[in-house]
């Protein structure tokens, strides 16, 4: 396995052995040394955490960190993305951690490369954003560790989101109990790989465990007479109210960057239920695990 | 003292403190080491020499440097600052370093963070600019250490300054006999916080130890009727023959970048009396003092 | 020698010094440490290749290095480019690796500075990128070191073409024997260096050892009537058919980026003859060289 590209390249025992090194370097800071090795960050649509994160677990792992302005590079005077990857492994890069708005690309990608490279999908499209799949689980197993027993609940527009498309791929993996997509219908998916769909937030509030907030982006309201801002915050904003028929000891999770006063409201958001900044803290041992994994090679 | 927020946080001894660990720096080359601290550059306003200095001092004190991309950031996803700077202290970064065109937004900010972060204010809007009125302070102490026997002049836009304010509080701190405020009327200063105003250039300079030049905005000169360029060279430039009536052994200061040929001439910043390019080398050890006074917390 | 600005600055011997640190640096990975040198990274043209490549070389030779954003510094503000250089030498940056659209300007700041600071020029307008040719130059010796028998052609807009002007320089000072500048007649050079200018592709390849494709500027081609695409491919494109009156041996060489299917046919670009990431992978060695060589005075 020289890539990270989806859920489903993992297994159940890969997924475990990201946990458990994941664990160990949020407990233990005490990190292998990768140098040597040099981590380039292509980031074809704008990111602050998901690059941070992933430049500091690289740093954290000795290895070097190469950021390349995408706006600016070689790629604007007509060359192929495939083309950039392969001048910048000729020049000693091996990893790429890539974001990009289409679909697939990061595979595509991965599929000519020689076994010295890696190829890291840091979200692409609206398919898959595997490493924010890991961290939630990480941080849900942190409090919750029995995932045969819990209701999880994704709220939000899941149709156009590469995070729950990734969560159900790992939550269907590691047999986690219950999910419901709980979503208006012009944003319920048209391909589910796991859960049940529901457009009730209290069919899916009640009672569980996890709740994961999407962000809400407001250009794709504004096109729906039936759908308006309004509507959204009365029907699927998670509330102190809303969120009252949950368990006592819900966890509230959301990949971020959160939007305050639309999908979340700022008593949830900051209220002692969230774990959105130990999402962010577990980000980056998790990709930590994700890097030492793919090099050392051991799974 | 957990941020550098503005110079009337300071005391006369922590300027002392950090002007002695300045000069210790400079001279000595023998640096304490903060591995595994990590300084996030947060530049909402265009700045090269101060985000560069900021970024050299840290390396010099084996801290880790994170540029934030802010154009590109999830703020541009509608996140709030704070929020921005919540996610980057849970993923293990304590030092933000700020400028922004809002004045007050780094105290802002640092009033609801924890003991661990700091904030160090690198000019907010028209406020302060603290780390600059430091090392003009070092630069001007460096060759004339008796500041109770200065008469220090500022020339040009006070009104706008942030450099002015912060100057004005420290010179006031620690006793500068005299300080002249020359500005033509439209640009002198709502609230002095020290010294006294002129829009005499003769005034302010006659005898004086130190001329500070302010940078220029063309812009803002545009729209006065009575102040375009050619009255502002001819009664405020910093030039040869305006200065003759200052000390001889006056010394040119100036924040830069500089406008040449508009506030000040060439024969006066390439000049024998210019520090201005001391002013630059002595930024990185002021902001080395003021990083190794926050991570000791010795003062 | 403290300054890179254009082959003619060198002599046989340098550049014999350079080929054989680059290859020492290729063939046995034990690199010299300039800890405490910081080179700056000053691309006023958009380059990711060039940039990433004397970053690398910089970081290989432990030495620290700052990118400069261009776009967004105080040059803005109206400083100048001297200025800019003297405040980053100010504070203790004594390399400048600089990409300007402006023919000399590396050379005209080269100038003025102390000898502490060292200028390298990474590419200047249309009138030369030294380094380009150097490693363009190692790739060649790599496979056929025997220059005094070699039958050269550059293929393209050689009249545009900084990296044609350097390779001619750098041909005739190492005695090539035959260097054919191969371009339609609006391409033609007004001054030639070294080599014989035909507007035949077949006269430029026939027994040629080394091809050297150019990148074709879409741009240039939109305004003329005599020469649009179609014609340019027909006649100038480095295809197999093309190609299949050079040598068998021959090698095809591309400073990059290419145009696939314009300037140069897949085939060819990714074919056996190719040698254009290993041009790439040279790259690095190369610059490592000229900064060692630089850092050292060791010639």
């Amino acid at each position: 396995m020289n890539h990270f590209l989806a859920i489903d390249d993992l297994s159940p025992d890969k997924v475990r052995h990201l946990l458990e090194r994941a664990f160990s370097f949020k407990f233990n800071q005490d990190y292998p040394s990768y140098t040597h090795h040099i981590v380039a960050n292509l980031f074809y649509e704008n990111s602050t955490r998901t690059r941070i994160s992933f430049e500091l677990a690289a740093k954290h792992l000795s290895m070097g960190v190469v950021n390349v302005d995408v706006a600016r590079s070689s790629e604007n005077k007509g060359e192929l993305i495939d083309d950039s990857i392969r001048t910048l492994a000729a020049m000693g890069i091996h990893w790429f951690v890539i974001r990009h708005v289409q679909d697939g690309l990061p595979a595509y990608l991965a599929k000519d490369l020689g076994t010295d490279n890696h190829i890291i999908n840091a979200g692409d499209g609206q398919h898959a954003h595997p490493s924010q799949a890991m961290l939630d689980l990480m941080t849900i197993t942190e409090k919750k560790p029995d995932l045969e027993s819990l209701k999880i609940a994704i709220v939000g527009d899941i149709a156009h989101s590469r995070v729950a498309n990734s969560l159900q791929c790992l939550f269907k993996m590691m047999g986690v109990r219950e999910l419901c997509l709980v979503a208006p219908s012009i944003w319920q998916p048209k391909i589910v790989h796991y859960g049940r769909v529901t457009n009730s937030l209290e069919d899916g509030l009640q009672n569980a465990d996890v709740v994961i907030g999407l962000r809400v982006q407001k250009e794709r309201l504004a096109g729906h007479e039936a759908l308006d801002l309004a509507h959204y915050r009365e029907h699927y904003a998670l509330t102190e109210h809303n969120l009252s028929i949950a368990k006592p000891d819900l966890m509230i999770l959301h990949p971020g960057p959160i939007n305050r006063g639309i999908e979340i409201d700022n008593a949830v958001a900051d209220g002692p239920h969230s774990c959105i900044l130990t999402q962010v803290q577990n980000g980056v041992y998790m990709r930590m695990a994700i890097l030492d994994s793919l090099a050392s090679g051991i799974w």
